[in-house]
């Protein structure tokens, strides 16, 4: 594991403030590591809507079937996350695990066991042991406050090396409501120490449905739009939780998402979402740079979003810029592989402002010195011009460095 | 670029023995190396039928687009390859360098140009300049010889860090008839010098139709059933030519892939594929280790190959293997993220002979030290059972090292 904090870490942190109807506890409970925070309690006041974004994979984690289950009912009381141990591939008795948490939780919030939503994230495989942590939900329910947004961000991490938080206000209605989220990573999986988690709360009064819509088209352009090294986690998890207390303070209820007065809350949340998912990217393992992909006049957006990923999947991309070497020809290579309509002789790709080629063939006109330079940057943009239609998507990623081969190698030996 | 050779090279190269109807010379052109061949003409006897499987990228190199469109006439008289420069992303310049390539071997070979078969490997999107070699062809084919084979597998090399060659003697009828082949890498693309190439001949008289079929059956089992880094190449290339010439010798003529005479052919031809393609998996960039992926139990057999692909692709498992770490945390997560049918409580993981995981658990009977042992071996097998169907398919890819890194990272600064 590194232990060095990631070159592309923010310069200063945010400060997130309180969310009406949310309140925290974080403890030290010993399941993996030592000497630091590793479960989290966010507890919600009655009436609390949910909505979640999950893992797609086949294989997933014990808590994530279980969030599933809970999030058809769109209310949630409280939320478990620990950190040490994925409770992933763990059969029969992962399941024995959540629902030994989500008892205790149950208990702690007064609430039903439907009411309850969970995360797991550390090594994969390990029979994870709720006797280690069931027993401090009681207490931590009770002493949760709302002013502990930041240690929330630090209970949650695994090969971080530093936490993500992100916050915003805006109006709904005329009422200010907030909205805050914390994020770990730090590959888009790495399975000793696994799981993209990312949790968002807010005090604004969204139905169960609404919110589950903007959350899911939220994600699509920010947490499923960014990949390290293209391995799906059998973990992911994102969670908005509405308290709906600004209601109290006259914010309009929510129950459509054409809802003009949602505007203003769905760009914010979006950019919210952006924040955090970038920040998973620039502390993917081993990053040097952050690498924002953009493909546009593709057959459709759906088309676009596959070659964007197809080249942020790249090992070739992504060592030549580790190597700020700007290799449109690899590029090529992964446009072509996408198997999405693309026709060679009508494709430009740039990096940053420079296109270096044009309508299948090097640009004459492109000066080798400054993109070099440009390459030497820690935010490098490659766009990709495909000329056959109107889709686009941009998604990101990170470069490919020895430093990722030495974190995951292991060198046992 | 990596100079030494791989450590998975073969310990002894063999000797092709001439196939008749096949003349070879080489040259050195001059058109990027300096000192050493990189030109290859091979010359096929009237009446030489041709099949060919072609990259699948959507930005074909125009070699790649000059072959698909011959192939379907299925008779060749002349193969033309140059190493140094791929001719891919060359935009209308590909396309003329490929016309006065075609005409100068077809002037050679006293042929129409629609038997005349080329191939590029090298730098993409440089214009290749057809004029340093098209005015050799006409010696060269006239000084060709069929003794030139270990010379033909040497000027078709890039990054390759040995020659590729396999070569059988099996009997069709009551003839004996040989086939021969030589193959170059070194990644499964690396774009700077690009383009997995591998060309075989034999004597054996088999008609176009039935070598298509053939050819596309043995592929599925070997060129693609190998990855190196998941990049496709612009120029991959697989072409076969059966000149007949065993006919004199009372060969039986072979017009249908049903033929029972053709059955050993066919298993020779399949084995020399699998032994070609798993050579370019030995010389890998940076490879340490050959890893075998078998996945049994799926719901098909596109299904398990897919999965099997999934986890040769995925840079966790390739590190993990890298790093000699029998972690099958990582074979679950790619198992999971192939988007394909699986249960994970029926799944079951096995390195080499160690069943390491069963029924969606830690197997508890695996000895950690023997698995450890194992994994320090340089050919590493990674079995998958998915226990929900009767799908197999086995998949070959190396590990993923530093090196890789630094090779395809040209760390300009």
């Amino acid at each position: 594991m590194s232990s060095s904090v990631s070159p592309l870490a923010p310069k200063k942190f945010v400060t997130l403030p309180p969310v009406d109807g949310v309140r925290i506890a974080t403890a030290e409970a010993g399941i993996k590591y030592k000497g630091r925070t590793d479960l989290l309690v966010m507890a919600f006041d009655e009436g609390t809507s949910v909505a979640g974004v999950l893992t797609r994979s086949k294989c997933p984690s014990a808590p994530v079937d279980f969030c599933r289950e809970n999030l058809a009912g769109g209310k949630g009381r409280i939320l478990v996350v620990n950190s040490g141990n994925a409770n992933a591939f763990t059969g029969k008795k992962g399941k024995t695990a959540t629902a030994a948490t989500a008892k205790a939780a149950a208990a702690a919030a007064g609430c039903g066991e439907n009411e309850v939503y969970l995360a797991s994230t550390g090594v994969i495989g390990e029979p994870l042991d709720a006797g280690k942590f069931s027993h401090l939900l009681e207490s931590l329910a009770a002493d949760a406050s709302p002013d502990r947004w930041a240690d929330a961000g630090k209970a949650i991490m695994t090969t971080d090396t530093y936490p993500k938080y992100a916050t915003a206000k805006v109006a709904l209605g005329d009422v200010e409501v907030t909205i805050n989220g914390i994020a770990k990573g730090a590959g888009m999986i790495a399975p000793d120490m696994a799981t993209m988690l990312s949790f968002v709360a807010t005090d604004a009064p969204i139905a169960a449905p609404v919110l589950k819509d903007l959350l899911t088209r939220g994600a699509n352009r920010s947490f499923n739009a960014v990949t390290v090294d293209s391995d799906t986690s059998t973990s992911d998890t994102l969670l908005i939780f509405a308290t709906g207390a600004a209601a109290r303070r006259g914010a309009p209820s929510i129950t459509a998402l054409d809802d003009p007065q949602l505007v203003p809350f769905k760009r914010a949340l979006n950019r919210l979402l952006k924040d955090l998912a970038l920040q998973v990217v620039r502390d993917g393992e081993g990053a040097r740079k952050e690498i924002e992909i953009s493909v546009a006049g593709a057959k459709s957006s759906r088309s676009a979003k596959r070659i964007a990923l197809s080249i942020a999947n790249s090992p070739l991309v992504k060592t030549a810029v580790a190597g700020e070497d700007a290799n449109w020809g690899r590029v090529v290579m992964a446009v072509g592989k996408a198997g999405e309509p693309a026709e060679r002789d009508l494709l430009s790709i740039s990096f940053g402002d420079h296109r270096v080629a044009h309508e299948g063939e090097r640009d004459p006109s492109y000066s080798e010195e400054a993109v070099s330079e440009y390459m030497k940057g820690d935010r490098i943009r490659i766009g990709v011009e495909l000329g056959i239609g109107q889709g686009k998507a941009t998604v990101w990623t990170c470069d490919l460095t020895k430093e990722y081969v030495a974190i995951n190698g292991d060198y046992r030996s």
